[in-house]
């Protein structure tokens, strides 16, 4: 089966936003079995949207539309739908009901042109936005499906696996994928490669694809196949990442969309263990990555973001001769911030970042993308020194990442 | 003159990687007055690239084309051209010697594989590629131009800047094009287009588009028009915007890529003064974007993150009292979090925020969303409720940004 994505707007093609949703969409329809043919991106322009599906109509069997179905005055992407599919507009009372729903829980009556958000194309199913007020359409028209969403990136996303992803592998026999994700951290993409060259040569005879997926500090291997039969597939692919545990065991932290701060969790959890956290170079990422993960507050006790000095001093108990002698950087400096940070916040474990992030404070001995980590735990204290990168953004995401990797050891050892 | 962005690559249909490269190419041809009218992604199949190109010729002036232009992607896309363009390749003795100077930078010889590389068709111009091997080409066909350039980006971004753009500048006389926009935040969508409806309407008459772009806690507003003469078109555009002040001044934060931890930043440096952070639900990210701004060390002092009532007590001296009669989500702990913070980090600014994030803890007089945040300065507290909604991540967000444009507004009151 094949897709077409359409985004729609200008603001793409003008580069004010990059366009992630077709991103995100083409990685979940590649692995439901739908092949991504084309993505196409148009202008807020009726005409120019028309000329697209109708393309799009000759090259493939699904259109994805996205975007254009606000509230405000540059949405056309509902009317131009209306015309192209020869209907009317009705007014439908369930998502009007929804849509004073989302109003009321912020004490607000719905206005008129949000009101509006509740005519839909009579032609259409109309698809459910939990997450929003502009709900999306269905339609089918000379056995092509044209599917009408959102452009906000998290009411698509709620739509695309809540609603739309389930009806089309419910409508259609879609050929059995099997993918599994194993999660690597603190090796490059090249070592990586270079030390599992002869596992991933095995894989071709399986008719197993591999896929090195990167992002700062860690890599992501995607194995995939494809067949008729599902528990085959599932077979080969499960032996292939046992065989790959056994060469890289140390470099692989979880699977599939296992996130480090999640799994942190369900360890602290487990052991009825709680953490605080001691931040300088990270600047409070660490403590974002741990409280994005809900329930977090029943082992996360806190931290201090220390970026002076004098915070450290003063809130974590370092010692001025320390830094003085050892400077904010360093292993005596960290290996203080952990135990100060541990003894304020009454943990059983403490996390602690000191480095220079940069694009400013590197020096001859500690260049920019120097960074010490210290993790407290009952069994003592571990601390390690990286030499990550030249960039600001970058430094932040390997130390928070690598810092919760090192938590993560701990934790299971 | 109407340009056609085509990238080449089955890893942008798989979403394996984002499209970054179109984004940025869209940015700076409409800088330059060439209108990018559609994006197009399309596989690494020479059919594929043979239907986009036919199409996009009979829709735009000017097409440029990205990826496939490796060494070892079987240089598919150069092999396409030639046969689309019903030319050869010939070998060129300039790009071999750039080739081989590259190599010899890394101490290493050229391979058969890159020497490859100095093929190029007969009947293109080749373009410098002054960062890699695979230089880009550049063909002209019934009055369309077709410009080929590598995928990877800073190759790519140097090639444009330095190579297309100012031979198209040199080659057309293009229009000017002036874009301006506008950041607000803590209004959504469709009250803010309520209250700038007049407004809105009057922009037709000047030839002004405007275009709505919500993320979560703001909206940005963006004016576009496009003419002959720069001067009258920013003078107009500026003259709308001014209009557009006077209406909505509580709201606009900021111009074009202004961030508010920017802003903030820039704020309190000439102000010399300096801040910390007492954050509760939104668990880190308020420090986490202040120092994402390379130089933050200077004013930020850092910050608790007391996500436990004990450290809300411990670490910021919240009494006891004040938690049980109010509860942690209330306008006296927060105030107290702000005096705490403010007083342990010696600092001339404060900022604290608790609430309930979700999914969990809400109750019917609390909700999920519901959000307290102080502002500790040295004109006294500001304090203020709000009610989110039901995402988690959105709530922290959402919450985040709120803070941080309360603060903004103090340091400018």
């Amino acid at each position: 089966m094949l897709c077409e994505i359409i985004t729609i707007g200008d603001e793409i093609l003008i580069g004010q936003i990059v366009d992630t949703n077709s991103a995100w969409m083409g990685e979940q329809l590649n692995l439901a079995g739908i092949k991504v043919h084309q993505i196409t991106s148009v202008s807020d322009n009726a005409e120019h949207i028309v000329k697209a599906l109708d393309e799009a109509k000759n090259r493939v069997d699904l259109i994805l539309i996205t975007g254009g179905l606000g509230p405000t005055k540059d949405d056309l992407t509902k009317h131009t739908l209306v015309n192209y599919f020869n209907t009317k507009l009705r007014f439908d009372e369930d998502v009007y009901q929804h849509v004073k729903a989302l109003f009321a829980r912020f004490g607000r009556e719905v206005t008129e042109l949000n009101k509006k958000q509740a005519e839909v194309p009579e032609s259409c199913i109309v698809i459910h936005n939990a997450n929003g007020t502009a709900p999306g359409m269905w339609f089918e028209k000379e056995n092509k499906i044209f599917i009408s969403m959102p452009g906000v990136p998290y009411e698509m996303k709620k739509m695309m696996s809540a609603e739309i992803l389930p009806r089309l592998k419910q409508k259609f026999s879609l050929p059995a994928i099997v993918h599994r994700t194993v999660l690597t951290q603190g090796i490059g993409e090249s070592f990586l490669s270079e030390i599992i060259a002869d596992w991933e040569n095995s894989l071709a005879e399986k008719n197993i694809k591999l896929a090195y997926l990167p992002s700062p500090g860690m890599v992501r291997l995607r194995l995939s196949a494809s067949g008729n039969d599902e528990t085959t597939l599932r077979k080969t692919i499960n032996n292939k990442v046992s065989e790959l545990e056994k060469i890289i065991p140390q470099h692989i932290y979880g699977y599939e969309k296992d996130k480090l701060e999640e799994i942190i969790g369900k360890l602290l959890k487990q052991k009825n263990q709680t953490l605080a956290l001691a931040e300088s170079c990270s600047g409070g990422l660490i403590a974002h990555m741990i409280t994005s993960v809900p329930g977090s507050s029943a082992y996360f006790m806190g931290g201090v973001v220390s970026y002076s000095n004098q915070s450290k001093m003063n809130q974590l108990g370092v010692k001025k001769e320390t830094l003085e002698k050892h400077g904010a950087v360093s292993e005596e400096t960290v290996t203080e911030m952990a135990l100060g940070v541990n003894e304020k916040f009454i943990t059983d474990w403490a996390v602690a970042t000191s480095g220079i992030a940069g694009p400013d404070g590197g020096t001859a001995e500690k260049p920019v993308g120097t960074v010490w980590i210290a993790v407290a735990g009952p069994n003592g204290m571990k601390t390690k020194k990286f030499q990550f990168g030249g960039d600001r953004e970058r430094n932040i995401q390997v130390t928070a990442i690598t810092a919760l990797n090192m938590l993560r050891k701990a934790l299971i050892t």
